[in-house]
């Protein structure tokens, strides 16, 4: 049977590159990078190539070692930025940090932790994928740390982190931006300037790298304020922002993953667009569909609601012949807590999150793909729908 | 060239085993383990498997889902034992935790951190590789936390925890016991009710498997009685311990270094012994060069003095001859942060540190690499010695 992996966003397979890649690394490059002699050196300089390759990805011609720190996922890149930035600040008492309602756990769940230590958290309302500028203006004030997400997980929604950025620096302009860029990465023309962040957060395993590896970026502006500080200690690896032996490995795949989309990223993005833009066309005129459309959508997902069938049971059906969709976001899917913050935030109604499958794209998937996808869905609610 | 590794305290590279079981699961179990679907279960099993030959290597036969937290380094696991710890419990003041004076960094600066917040640390001298008992003994009261390594990194001295922690668990019944196994692991015949530990880190990179991947050893008391708090937040990985997507591939290949490295440990354990005291015999004769041997050395590390050559004289010039060695461990080595303080508190001179080596062997290393090491090094200490 053959296969079809329409969850990238939950993560990614590995391309034949970015594996090669790290078996060669493997086999030839397998010293400590802090060790003095040959094989740490080697190992060293395959961490300075991926790094690189992956400052110029998001524009950064030319950057300092610390303005990459490797971390081992996109989770511990937002516990960084945000722990990082609040712990580099003496406490003064009402300090203020911006968010939306929506975050993927990695960012609300620190932040949920630093609210019961009496930090005041705002979260942003995103009704219909859109952030609430009215409601940012409104607490532009005294805000110490703006962390939004680009792209929303769940819904595929594209925020104008550059406008909403814009509003806070001019009321609280020695606040840090935190852009968690997981899902925009590589999936969007997306550019450190073009969003006007401090930090940002970007994870290997989404874009065909291996698992275990993530990144943070940090404006050397930051760096020379002292307004980040390092939360996991030791070694003092990673310009001493982030201890722990380098994941050599998983970085040189990273690397090699991101070279090889954006030799070609014009071209991936408009493919994701074209098979997103069928199933749209398709699914809209599908009956016992609906599509939770955001204004913005990225290239790569698309939030569907099937009508009256649970989510798993649609997930579960289509699993069974080979389709892989997912419930919600792969993070929270397991954690058992209510309904996705994403799509209640979006302005769905419990029944309808109840019944919501999301569909992401890599560039590898096709029409083909989602004619067949199509298919087993129209079988699925034929057979499942509740009368 | 022929290259001779002898510095896999530092890390070690891969076996093939472990590359091509890593290999397998990136070609067909890249889904991300918390997705409710096949692709999901598969990476979750990958997990399960590897968890579970791990929990067996240190005598745990069916252990727990939660007993094992994986982790992207030792540092990453001794941070979460150190901090996870201390955080689990309401602050009353005054709170003690005793370690010894050469710890790792990823041990040492955590603490230091703590120190700076309050808490008082007492450090455990350990010359001559000896733990000092009476010191324990009277600094055993009101302790929260005894964190100790069981091998030293630097001088392979074996510190015998068991009765080190029983000293401290007589006065502080309440502490929780943490063990830093990164250099005994494999090396030793460890189990965590050998040494009494309720938390016990270890490293992949250290056994032949992948870097990027730690695990921390969490006893189910603990978690019970709500001893450990996570660090890492978000999604909820790893038991609710270790949030961030985990390193499916290299938890895989860790899962199968460990696998077979136990099926022949003793013989392992035999062929290190084997090298090891062949070259402090053959050491011990040669002029310019003095040993630095605890009472009870771990099989594969060797510390020698070559003296008057600083050590990055001798380490570069037998890197220019294929040999890699180092200068004390490698995380210290590019920190700068002066002597070595497990050196130091060994007992060794200012003088004695700077001209350190460290041999650290695998169970692949031969008495033929020995030879040509000894013949290096009796070359290096003709040319480069002062006179």
């Amino acid at each position: 049977m053959s296969e079809i992996y329409f969850d990238n966003s939950a993560t990614t397979k590995m391309s034949k590159g970015a594996r090669d890649k790290m078996l060669s690394v493997i086999n030839e490059s397998y010293g400590n990078p802090s060790s003095l002699h040959k094989k740490g050196l080697d190992s060293e300089h395959v961490i300075k190539e991926a790094r690189d390759i992956i400052l110029n990805s998001i524009g950064v011609m030319r950057g300092n070692k610390n303005e990459l720190i490797f971390t081992s996922s996109g989770t511990e890149a937002n516990n960084l930025a945000i722990f990082g930035t609040v712990f580099a600040k003496k406490r003064q008492g009402g300090e203020k940090i911006l968010t939306t309602r929506g975050e993927h756990a990695s960012v609300e769940e620190p932040l949920t932790y630093l609210e019961g230590l009496g930090y005041r958290i705002l979260r942003v309302p995103t009704e219909g994928g859109k952030l609430d500028l009215d409601f940012i203006r409104q607490n532009a004030r005294d805000v110490i740390l703006c962390t939004f997400m680009h792209v929303n997980n769940e819904t595929g929604a594209t925020y104008d982190l550059k406008t909403a950025f814009d509003i806070v620096r001019e009321q609280s302009p020695n606040a840090v931006f935190h852009a968690d860029c997981v899902q925009s990465y590589l999936k969007t023309n997306l550019t450190v300037k073009g969003i006007g962040a401090d930090l940002l957060t970007i994870s290997a395993h989404k874009v065909n790298g291996a698992k275990g590896v993530g990144a943070l970026y940090v404006r050397p502006e930051i760096i020379k304020a002292k307004k980040l500080v390092a939360v996991t200690l030791g070694g003092g690896q990673e310009s001493n922002f982030r201890s722990g032996t380098e994941n050599v490995y998983g970085i040189s795949a990273f690397g090699e993953a991101v070279k090889e989309h954006t030799q070609c990223l014009k071209h991936e993005l408009e493919k994701m667009s074209t098979v997103r833009a069928y199933l749209v066309d398709k699914l809209s005129q599908m009956n016992g569909v609906s599509l939770n459309l955001p204004e913005a959508p990225a290239p790569h997902i698309l939030n569907i609601e099937v009508k009256g069938i649970r989510s798993e049971t649609t997930l579960h059906y289509l699993s069974s012949k080979g389709i892989f969709v997912s419930s919600g976001s792969a993070c929270s899917s397991n954690a058992n807590k209510g309904h996705s913050r994403a799509l209640v935030s979006f302005g769905l109604k419990p029944y309808q999150i109840d019944s919501a499958i999301r569909i992401s794209l890599s560039p590898q998937n096709t029409i083909q793909e989602a004619d067949m996808f199509l298919d087993v869905l129209a079988e699925a609610i034929k057979r499942l729908a509740r009368r």
